[in-house]
């Protein structure tokens, strides 16, 4: 490891920005309590009537409907009170530039005047409720959740705090996305497009059969729906990096839900969405036109599967010429396929000959 | 990374047994059919009453029964020719040096003559039959499970086909253990014990509070119920690094289970618990003397746990005045902890109280 002189971090702005705006919620907070009112904060309303899909970003938001949580209403004062522990823990979490799990903080409100959450289920949502409140991911608030993010293979060197890493020398399983990917600083990337891929199965014949050198890519292993920080990591890649983005997933409605929840953002994360989502990103999955083209070893539609795809057809996201005569097709056909089903021609043909073709460098 | 001449990779002795055993058989196999015999296999039989607890190596190893596969059989038939193109498959993989996932071959197989498989749990048995005919584990046959082993963060260094990883360089996330991991080189280990973790949570903690280096420790993330990957990590740091190996996991039934396995295998794998096992790995996970010792948030036993609190006190594995005696409290106590519950005292106090008074390091 060459022990050049890097500095320590990339601008922290996002945790600064998380500082100032807890500060600033602090402060409405003491102001009401000086003026001898009830303090109170405004909300935006996360309930399903207030989900609206944004055509021009395309992908969803929150309508313009806010609640109010007041500490003058019996119904409301102790999530009020547990809602300002939380942003003080969280203030606390900034400033020693530290992080905890969900867990950790569940835990953590056990020793809190404001009394411990229930269930894990109920300290999620108070950070929730802070997340919206300040318009910021809890990632930037020091609150992670347990699981790391993806695998990446393919020619980007970051840096993390000060030690420079390449994700082709990180070992044969790639660079692991960590939960705080914006403290990472993307030092240099030679690789020209990202391709993301839902399973770790296909991850890692791409990584042997060295598709990130042959298709100058980053190789992004998802391991199935993609975490928060996978997403992030997607869209810095696109956006900062100016990579396009290709999802290459299973042929199935659980693989075009993972393709489209990183395209469009969710529903439930509607008021992050607009860090999360990738518009721009494609869809290179296994469709199915080509389960009929490729002749691909197929299961069954369940009948999950089928009412799955119907629900699909009535979803804004997925209102293109593309997916609605894709998802139609499927469901005439009564068949999914797997991506991994390519290795009916061996195990290389996935990279040889299905992947130049869709991505249009095969003449 | 320095350019360090390194060389291309560890010797592949594993690999090269394998691909004899292989011949081996096939040897076998032929000089049946020259003597116009019906050609046949003799396995051993992995039935749940020829699985025994050995007690001098503490692990579950299969007993001395065999049973005969025959081509001479009308039942056996079709099985004993997937066998053969299962080690056909194999063969070529060592000779290529290349790795297949168990999806993958069950997907290769829709082109052989013995016909594809009705699903993946047909082609997953014939694989162990491979196993435990030739006694090796699958990895060295060049074939793998879909998910990636632990995460690994400490002072190792270690060598991947010619790449050389230091594993406190990796990511903050750590190096994540291959499949493959039998590739792998240990070039330089600065570390005196490992610690493995059940949560990702906890070992995000560990990170964090730099427990690797208070503790000259490889932190481990086993990431829930331990890969077998990772137990071969584990079992390898312990014989070739002469390292003891501790288990920090959850107070209840399922932790104990994830540690166990780790220490003395499980009885599905009894044919290959010798290259799994590590009998000496030390229990350092919640106990219910710790619930109490320390006043820690708890969950009440549900009925499942109970009723697996019971099989354990049965179980060989669990036949020492330790486990006897804390599974007995537990019982009685009627709840259960996990390991993140220690945050009710600050997020560093398992790092700097409960683990060093664990470990014997603290006055």
């Amino acid at each position: 490891m060459a022990k050049k002189k890097i500095k320590m971090t990339r601008e922290r702005g996002h945790r600064q920005r998380a500082s100032g705006k807890l500060i600033e919620m602090g402060k409405e907070v003491v102001s009401d309590i000086e003026k001898v009112h009830p303090p109170k904060l405004k909300m935006p309303s996360r309930s399903t009537s207030n989900i609206i899909y944004d055509e021009a970003h395309r992908y969803f938001v929150l309508g313009p409907r806010y609640g109010l949580r007041s500490a003058g209403s019996m119904k409301q004062v102790k999530k009020f009170a547990q809602l300002l522990c939380t942003a003080d823990f969280a203030k606390e979490l900034i400033e020693r530039g530290k992080f905890a799990t969900l867990r950790e903080m569940y835990y953590t409100a056990e020793g809190w005047d404001a009394g411990p959450f229930s269930d894990q289920g109920e300290s999620d949502l108070i950070i929730e409720d802070l997340e919206a409140t300040c318009g910021l991911k809890r990632e930037d608030l020091g609150l992670t959740p347990e699981e790391d993010g993806a695998a990446v293979f393919g020619k980007l060197v970051v840096n993390e705090d000060g030690v420079v890493i390449d994700a082709t020398k990180a070992g044969r399983a790639g660079y692991t996305i960590p939960p705080t990917i914006d403290d990472v600083e993307f030092l240099k990337c030679k690789a020209k497009r990202v391709i993301a891929i839902e399973t770790m199965g296909m991850y890692h014949r791409f990584v042997q059969e060295q598709a990130w050198k042959k298709f100058d890519a980053l190789v992004v292993g998802l391991k199935g729906q993609a975490a928060r920080a996978t997403r992030r990591f997607l869209k810095r890649a696109h956006d900062e990096l100016g990579l396009p983005v290709y999802l290459f997933t299973d042929g199935d409605p659980f693989g075009f839900h993972i393709a489209m929840v990183v395209i469009s953002g969710s529903a439930k994360l509607a008021y992050i969405n607009h860090e999360l989502a990738v518009p721009d990103a494609q869809f290179l999955g296994v469709t199915a036109s080509d389960i009929i083209d490729y002749k691909l070893p197929t299961d069954k539609l369940r009948e999950l599967d089928v009412a799955r795809l119907k629900q699909l057809l009535k979803d804004p996201r997925y209102n293109t010429k593309f997916w609605q005569s894709e998802i139609k097709k499927m469901l005439e056909l009564g068949k999914k396929a797997e991506q991994q089903a390519f290795s009916k021609y061996g195990l290389a043909y996935v990279v040889k000959e299905y992947l130049p073709a869709k991505l249009g460098l095969k003449s």
